[in-house]
């Protein structure tokens, strides 16, 4: 049997072959991603990951995994976690990390590190409902990084250009995600 | 002087006082979230959040977190962390629950419980960059939420709705923000 080939920590030759099978099967393709969260007090509150479905079947191997979410007391918080625009950051950093890290293994480049930084602007003003004109949202967000890797600036910039093309979290940003939202009676 | 008046855990004094400070100063209204990135290896990569800007000022006060991310096995990762889809939906989770809490606080409606869950669906061809048609990010995410508190269902119904119209993750997904995106060199 020959051995695994591994880029950037990538198996590769596992990353072809689940394009192959999906090429067959594209029902394989769809996943469905879940967190459940309780509030706790104030601006704190506690999400957890566990289950998720995909491919072909729901997956309850994981053990859970627990987030604590608040806002700084300047912020009216108690400071007992990140806040959750900081998480949609951390979501958007590993996102565009691994699509970059996985379409360079895909192309056989090896790169030795990544690392990058984000940045988004809030005005308070939206999330405390003073006014209709002030976005309640992220108004830009802006992200920089650096790779380590025996290639051209040009190349380089294609892989970040490929990361951001290739994240899923990117994207959902970038465009007008639906939001179905219920109350449970 | 008159003890703190507060509901749900959220100081509606400092609230109402920080709205009144901001009409005046909108440019204390202005904040900057930040996250920094390292990868570790194939789908592995370690988040850390720790300085922002605002209100008027750098906040360096709080010690750093990190945050790991990776993919399941059967998604070509290690299974070091959730992944990155899994971090925005706890992202979102923490940001509706707390808009929803502290609206409901504005309004004097205090609120014994908020559990929530989410579900959002990804097609694995997107991110594998099988097909133009086929959406890289979250097709769409589903919200369920439950309020434990003395109210009517329609009370409760319009407590959610303030959650997502207040929640700046849930607009940031919502809308098309804009992402820039730069290679330092």
């Amino acid at each position: 049997m020959a051995p695994e080939t591994k880029v950037n920590g990538i198996n590769i030759d596992q990353l072809f072959s689940t394009i192959d099978l999906l090429k067959e099967k594209p029902e394989l393709a769809k996943c469905k991603f879940r967190a459940t969260n309780k509030w706790i007090d104030g601006a704190h509150s506690r999400a957890t990951v566990k289950d998720f479905y995909g491919p072909g079947k729901e997956d309850t191997s994981r053990a859970p995994v627990s987030y604590d979410l608040d806002e700084p007391e300047v912020l009216l918080g108690t400071n007992h976690g990140s806040n959750p625009v900081e998480y949609l950051l951390v979501a958007l950093s590993g996102c565009i990390t691994t699509a970059l890290v996985a379409h360079a293994a895909a192309k056989k480049i090896p790169v030795r590190g990544v690392e990058s930084r984000f940045e988004g602007d809030i005005d308070l003003r939206g999330f405390l409902g003073m006014s209709e004109d002030v976005p309640v949202g992220y108004q830009e967000i802006r992200v920089y990084f650096k790779i380590d890797a025996d290639i051209s600036d040009e190349q380089k910039e294609d892989l970040v250009r490929m990361g951001v093309k290739y994240s899923p979290v990117a994207n959902t940003i970038k465009s007008q995600t639906p939001l179905s939202v219920q109350l449970e009676k």
